[in-house]
């Protein structure tokens, strides 16, 4: 290791040794982004080597510091690092850089790559990927360490760049970084004044120490970045600050030994090439061919020993750890390692059988804030939190212990940060340990989409409470009211979205939340009261197949009315209507579309029989239910953008009614027998 | 006007006229927020009595003052001050807060109401689009302003609050904007220390002056935002700083007057009460029934007259340049109507048809690049630009100016901004004069979604050149490849969304762009070159309806295959094949499902027989084609994240393939005369 090293000789060859990779790397895919990494390399050398605590031979030690590459478009720094210190990423992975089921694709994906944490490249996120991190390391320190105990003590670092720091979401996440004093959060700025349209001064002038001091983090300006001793020394005072957290601000030359593009943006997205690499060669005095590290290079980087060490030592400290404490250790393993309790399949299920028999008409958001209050204490890894609407999204219940600078919690209050809150959970969920969930608005969660599709990516489990659902949100207006909100989240591959009718659909929503840890799920729920909805035993085990016939026909089967949410009081009461008709009509509620999608062919067929004339009703958009009518079906929707006004006048204007779902099922009949094509 | 008051005597009751109104109209709604407009009710009076210039009785007179209430929720603070100064706003609009159709819906709504320039409620968006306005301003400035002649020459004023602040917008919007030097963009911070969860200090401890300090903004900290002399003072100061935006950061309590609920967020979001109302009219010393106020106070308020006196100068002004620069001054009128030249028409048809005629294999982004460079020297008020993708995005061509600090230009650098940058082209837009059109990945218009919906709320037409439109992106992998944008994308009410196959396409996807000036667009570009489709001059006419018969069918029709974009290619490719095993099969190219959508009945049953099997192909998600193919046709299409490796590599992985469509169109015509329901 590095520090071991009394002469900082050895660093050299270190970092040029990421340099030729990266560039070669870059060169042999004829795709990706040599600058970065060979600009932080020195940075690299001084954290990898000088500080990082982590285990290569175990990429899920509990307790290893964490390593986020915001600007993860240098994806070749950490593919380097991970293979120069040890980790299972051999050099044929390297040469396999940017091809298909590689190891080591174009940027860091997390599940891809052993000790990769979080999947970045969509600019800004991994900063705030990183605080959540943060966040979940101060939580868990708070309520598993004891005196003379600390089994959670470790420091999140992340690599940033001026995309990054441009992105607003960077300000959201450093802003509530500073408010709760992450001190054990060390970010490296990469301060190279170059982005893919040329220098930045153009577009981006910011006092970026002075904006990070303006959010209360201990800030280091003007570290040369080149300079391995001022970057150690650096890192000694950022962890010497345990209250605030640290920007470490780094001058560096991009492509940094690049003879000719060195310092432009010639050398941050395309390959080098062959003469220009030849070049770099001679000038880093590297003689040794593509993919050849020197025996002494891979030596000096390896982090098996010490890092087998360390975690060898953790061990023996948890070991004292749970002789004092078993029950507490126990729960750390569980939770670290992301286990439901052995009862909760149990209890949930009772808690969805006592909605059932209950029966009461509330606010799906109101049913929501009953399951969070019936399950954090059996599941004390939950951590709440609202974008600045906790009452309104109904996520603070009786057991919330706000997180602040002073001490640990189980609620974060995150302010007006949508995106911020988004990306953090995910940071939060990637480290492990806890269960984050966050409220907005249905409609504010568009600010988030692009973090909400990350978790779907990575496959973190986190939660998002999203009320406010529909147009029934009112006076509030356009601006404020979902319409095509719903379908598009359901768009989103592995998104599980819940829009529940009532409470016992709510509790189900949350027990399958909970469950399906490898898919994130969006709660969609209401603002206003909804009837509940009366079912058989079998009903409410249905439930959980996403879709499920909620109200069966009185007669044989002519019609069927699809509905989710607020929208299946419509279809029952049209159903009514009908039957008083003497039309055979079912009703199907169809609270999640991802997971009734999933029930094999037999299911879907005995609850959407086919030829059967089909009628959806959604407040929102039309075309999305035209995979479930076809074009032949009719579909009660909104087409338009919504209207400031009371919920029940927007109904009607809108035309959202039974009246106009029976309508609909009069007129599909008439039609039945004629074929009109669309 | 009360800077004609030589004593301020007057300025309490014109402040007390709006708290009393905003009380009065949220209690006679039960909706809406307070707390706000009674806080800033004196710093409106030191702006709209003492600074601001306007015409209540012209509201689109072009050289007007902008001012923007970013923090929307307030909206009764501007209904209060146009009501009072004397637009077109009756005591009856303001009785009729909140309620379907009136002039006052819940947040200030662009086009409902006069003197309304920008429909804000999302937080951080009006801040942004004021960013746009004083962008737009300073490019006119420095196109039509001649020595002696100052044409174009106003301020951009917003209010703002915690919330927006605490968005990441925020920081982009600002930021670019002390990078601008926007001088004449004048913000007043509401600092109350509330939000709606309570007192910030637990989410927002922002050293905010030191923040917008280090955006190169001039600062005014600590203002007294009661002290109306205080106020006046600090704005003199801001408009005589001209190579700075100002913020003037103005202490207040939330709900000012109201005796028990001032200064906590009980003020916030919901009628006072008619108790609290009571007590506040007597600490207010306001004897007057709700919705009268006195006509000394009208009196003190009204601005027709200096309002009328300031337009009139202008337009004797405005006569002077015309005698001494005829041909500008046309020009002014016509891009401030945001009319087309007249000839437009004529030469956007010329250059469809040349590049009908010449029939290049090109990537669509570059054939957007030439559509730029055609008409950007007939349209002057093309200003656009791109999120640091200048060149990937193809937004820069030969006549691209920088705009810069020191000088105009029709060129903005927005750096890594996406959401920014969409918030800004809307606020461009909406001052008029200019016609913005800015880029960046498909995948990241993802950050920005929420400002391309405002746009289309709002009725802008900005264009979004969104190039990089699929898994053909290839090697920087999935989060950065397109699946489910342009199918959610298009979902949105009022957004016209544009995939066009070929240069063709795209030159009358731009032209269609720029005619439409009610709708934004999306254009939805390839990095790869993709071949010229041939046509008959019918067919090149028929792209402007979205969607057309591209290759006819060459026996009995049996099978229609829809595509977009570069998936023509491939629908063009399986129709070769299966014509050759003696099928009948059209081709038909849908880049535009929104025009093709409005089409009649007659037109689109001509392309899209019924009864005719369809297989759609599109690389993206599967479930919108099912609204054009039904339940019974076939899907050719990705459900899945992309991967990282070479396009060709990811097309085949993601079975994107001619023979994929060509395998659907005969399984569905194997089928055909079975009944098989989904």
């Amino acid at each position: 290791m590095f520090h071991d090293v009394k002469s900082l000789s050895a660093s050299v060859p270190m970092a040029n040794a990421i340099r030729v990779l990266a560039m070669d790397a870059v060169l042999h895919a004829n795709s990706g982004h040599p600058g970065m990494p060979m600009g932080m390399a020195d940075i690299a050398v001084a954290l990898w080597a000088g500080h990082l605590k982590h285990n290569p031979k175990n990429p899920n030690w509990s307790d290893r510091d964490r390593f986020v590459l915001s600007n993860g478009h240098g994806s070749m720094l950490i593919y380097s690092l991970l293979h120069l210190t040890g980790y299972d990423l051999s050099i044929d992975d390297i040469k396999a850089f940017r091809t298909l089921h590689s190891k080591t694709p174009g940027h860091p994906e997390r599940g891809y790559t052993p000790g990769v944490e979080t999947t970045t490249g969509p600019l800004g996120q991994g900063i705030a990927n990183a605080v959540g991190m943060a966040v979940a390391e101060k939580v868990l320190a708070a309520e598993f360490n004891r005196l003379d105990h600390t089994i959670v003590d470790h420091f999140t670092y992340a690599f940033l760049g001026d995309g990054c720091l441009m992105e607003g979401i960077s300000h959201e996440a450093c802003s509530l970084a500073g408010t709760l004093g992450l001190g054990k959060l060390i970010v490296f700025y990469d301060d190279n004044g170059i982005s893919i349209d040329g220098h930045v001064e153009g577009w981006f002038s910011d006092d970026t120490p002075a904006r990070f001091r303006s959010y209360n983090w201990h800030v280091m300006p003007a570290v040369d970045g080149h300079n391995i001793s001022e970057v150690l020394a650096a890192i000694d005072a950022a962890k010497a600050d345990r209250g605030r957290p640290t920007l470490i601000c780094c001058k560096t030359v991009i492509g940094k030994g690049a003879p000719t593009k060195a310092g432009s943006h010639d050398s941050h997205g395309n390959p080098l090439g062959a003469a220009e690499i030849a070049a770099a060669r001679r000038a880093l005095d590297w003689p040794h061919p593509a993919f050849e590290i020197p025996f002494e290079v891979y030596d000096a980087w390896n982090a098996d020993k010490l890092g087998g060490e360390r975690e060898s030592d953790w061990i023996g400290r948890f070991a004292r750890y749970r002789d004092q404490y078993p029950e507490l250790a126990s729960e750390y393993d569980r939770r670290i390692n992301g286990r439901l309790p052995a009862d909760f399949s149990q209890l949930s299920d009772d808690f969805v059988q006592k909605a059932a028999s209950q029966a009461d008409a509330v606010a799906t958001r109101k049913a929501s804030l009953n399951a969070v209050e019936a399950f954090t204490p059996v599941l004390p890894e939950l951590v709440g939190g609202s974008a600045d609407l906790a009452g309104s999204n109904m996520t603070i219940g009786r057991e919330a212990k706000p997180l602040t600078k002073a001490s640990g919690g189980n609620y974060v209050y995150y302010g007006v940060r949508e995106f911020g809150m988004a990306a953090i959970v995910n940071g939060m969920l990637a480290h492990g340990g806890v269960r984050p969930f966050g409220g907005t608005y249905v409609m504010f969660s568009e600010y988030a989409r692009n973090a909400i599709r990350m978790a779907a990516l990575m496959k973190l489990g986190v939660i998002h409470v999203l009320t406010h659902d529909s147009i029934a949100l009112g006076q509030d207006g356009p601006t404020h009211q979902p319409i095509e909100q719903l379908a598009t989240l359901r768009m989103m591959p592995n998104l599980d979205v819940w829009r529940p009718c009532d409470a016992t659909e709510t509790a189900v929503a949350w027990q399958a939340a909970l469950q399906h840890n490898g898919t994130p799920t969006v709660l969609a729920l209401s603002r206003q009261n909804l009837p509940a909805q009366t079912r058989t035993a079998k009903q409410v085990n249905d439930i959980a197949k996403g879709g499920y016939t909620l109200s069966k026909e009185a007669s044989p089967l002519q019609v069927v009315i699809i509905a989710t949410g607020s929208e299946v009081e419509i279809a029952v009461e049209a159903q009514r209507e009908l039957q008083g008709q003497g039309i055979g009509v079912r009703v199907v509620s169809l609270p999640s579309t991802f997971l009734f999608d999933r029930q094999d062919h037999a299911y879907r067929q005995d609850v959407l029989p086919a030829n059967i004339p089909r009628v959806s009703v959604e407040a929102g958009v039309a075309d999305y239910w035209r995979k479930y009518v076809g074009l032949e079906g009719a579909v009660v929707g909104i087409d338009s953008f919504g209207e400031s006004a009371a919920p029940d006048v927007l109904f009607k204007h809108f035309g959202v009614t039974a009246s106009a779902v029976v309508k609909a099922a009069q007129s599909l009949l008439s039609s039945s027998n004629r074929t009109e094509g669309r």
